[in-house]
């Protein structure tokens, strides 16, 4: 299965969110799993890509700023931002981005 | 060192590549570490974040679109990124894309 989020023609929008990890798991592995199974059946959203070294990579992509507003709103959601911001990292940035253009060699 | 991009305000672009790595270096190495140096010495180049598991992610962030494109015909790197797609890359995907808005956590 390709790791690579199968999304459409743009315009789409692009959540960039890079992050450094505290020390140790404190519950973090099975939040970040719960999280991107919740994501995905949010309307609007079209798929991810993650990777971490040191630094971590999670982009997500969605159809429009809406439904990016309402996957942030979201109360379960809300409540893994409130523990990733007090337990799991020491650093975070967020930014959401407007996908104009894209190209590329798509793989299986 | 922060491995965060240290980025202005928005606006500004993100250039989103992900790859897949055929195996072994095969000169992979070497090159992308002369392809980060040479990036960082383009005109309105601003930042760079990456990190690789099954896939990579490289997120590039440049002023405006001119500078993406004057990279992307930069005869070094178009010779890598020809040797990308015939030798290191099992297949990648790039996507363009306007941060509107950024928002988190900056550390050092």
């Amino acid at each position: 299965m390709s790791r690579f989020a199968q999304t459409p023609e743009p315009p789409y929008y692009a959540v960039i969110f890079t992050s450094t990890r505290t020390p140790g798991d404190q519950g973090y592995a099975a939040m970040a799993e719960m999280m991107l199974e919740l994501a995905a059946s949010q309307p609007g959203f079209l798929g991810v890509e993650s990777a971490r070294e040191e630094l971590g990579i999670t982009v997500s992509y969605w159809a429009d700023p809406e439904s990016i507003s309402r996957w942030k709103a979201d109360l379960a959601h809300r409540e893994a931002q409130r523990l990733g911001r007090e337990t799991w990292y020491s650093g975070y940035r967020v930014r959401i981005s407007k996908v104009e253009r894209d190209y590329g060699i798509s793989i299986s």
